[in-house]
């Protein structure tokens, strides 16, 4: 705990809303982080589940902690919640803060090979590697090993299933919120793997969900995808589920898409059906 | 509806989260406001109980709408919720940006008599009579006039309960997370009053909602008051609800105040408590 820094601490749905800050020695500088601990976690004498959360595009770790509304289910079904940063911080690579979509807040969860971001974007191993163990040792009284989940909205949600699909076992569940499904056939996504990962779209494939299904043999897993139907990057195909789902049916990989009319990207519509989410979750973790 | 502009529209638990704007004849400007209709609104062939909320110091309308979750209750009651803004916008009165407890996002929902703020902060004008009527004309399809209550938090629970002591039957329901409850008493009250209504305490008592108390003879009320004892302006003596508790018993006024140990001052606590308000107002709105 020495290499936490508490950065603020809220009681909320009779737990405690948590943001550390810490030296990432993946991403070379510091970064913060939340964590939500349910009244359950107060004592420490049990083990939780985890559900690791990552976030979307301009996003940091506040926009899930204070507009989802997720402490009311994690309360109920007594889940620590862990919230990462969705890029390195105040590294300072020329033309990081340029667009919205590449560099600050929006380091896509994957390791970049190409100069100048291969320092420092590697948000892929941060998040799977040096968060996931940091987790696990600092609160190694209250997490339970053995049942630990991860979410996502959007960029987040290309993480979540990266994330789950590279490292087979590691993640008992998977959901998304109106993930990017197929980055390399999209415009955010391209923008990012040319960026992050250079030209060579081979390399692609490693860090693209609809690529990563088709691959995929480790446990059973059945993925969940939530998708407003009048969200604007769904409608103008950045997100793509459709993809997902027919790779996932290609190798009998089982999915859920639900489809959610009128609904569109914003925290409103995540914050309507994070419960289901919770549920799907626990159903797994707490099975 | 002519006066109405749309400026965003959500969909969130089965029903929309919308902001208008409008030009405000009591401020001389153009002000935006809140209004969620819940599923049952739909259709327009049943009116529904109102909830205005108003909110603290530094919010705008937004706050209240994307942090505290309110919709999932609004929605399983079937109510309308209005959040109007804190002070008036773009005004540009000398001094009105130098203090975050006093001018913009701090109009204290009263009146102002000194200059030079009476021309513009009549925040109590227009939230009890302007933006009242403007809804009840506007909805009048869905809105059922008979069937009003308000809530607020902190600067806005002064504001929910100065607007339903002042007006005696306008709201039937009135309820207030970590109001300022006495501001003749301590230093937020004092600036503003001695701003916006000069250094005359005589007529302090018309805004004092623990003054108010002594003197309603309207139909019954209960007040309800959530208070975290966690609250760091709580314990520095801004907020003060023992002294409007006692108000209220040396009068015979019914009043609730819930203590919550451990909760502090923001949105994490009004958004663990929430559903208990709605609850309440239901009960009265909906008897």
């Amino acid at each position: 705990m020495d290499l936490l820094e508490l950065v603020s601490s809220n009681k909320i749905f009779g737990g405690l809303q948590k943001v550390f800050s810490h030296q990432s020695t993946e991403l070379t500088c510091k970064m913060n982080f939340s964590v939500y601990f349910p009244p359950q976690a107060e004592g420490g004498d049990v083990r939780l589940p985890v559900i690791f959360y990552l976030s979307g595009l301009t996003c940091s770790e506040q926009n899930f902690i204070s507009k989802s509304g997720f402490q009311r289910y994690a309360a109920e079904h007594g889940i620590i919640v862990v919230g990462p940063d969705t890029s390195p911080r105040g590294v300072k690579i020329p033309g990081d803060d340029e667009s919205w979509d590449f560099g600050v807040a929006a380091g896509f969860y994957l390791d970049a090979t190409k100069d100048p971001w291969s320092k420092n974007y590697r948000m892929g191993s941060y998040v799977n590697k040096e968060l996931y163990d940091l987790i696990l040792s600092a609160f190694e009284n209250v997490v339970d090993i053995d049942r630990i989940g991860i979410m996502g909205h959007s960029m987040g949600g290309h993480g979540a299933l990266t994330s789950g699909l590279r490292n087979p076992g590691q993640y008992k569940s998977i959901s998304a919120f109106a993930p990017i499904c197929n980055p390399s056939a999209c415009p955010w996504g391209v923008k990012a793997f040319t960026g992050y990962l250079g030209e060579d779209k081979s390399k692609w494939v490693e860090w693209d969900a609809t690529e990563l299904v088709k691959k995929y043999d480790g446990p059973l897993l059945t993925l969940l995808i939530d998708q407003g139907a009048a969200d604007n990057f769904y409608i103008q195909k950045q997100l793509m589920p459709e993809n997902l789902v027919e790779a996932c049916r290609s190798v009998g990989m089982p999915v859920i898409l639900n489809l959610r009319e009128g609904y569109d990207h914003s925290y409103y519509y995540i914050s309507t059906y994070i419960g289901e989410h919770f549920d799907f979750h626990a159903k797994i973790l707490k099975a």
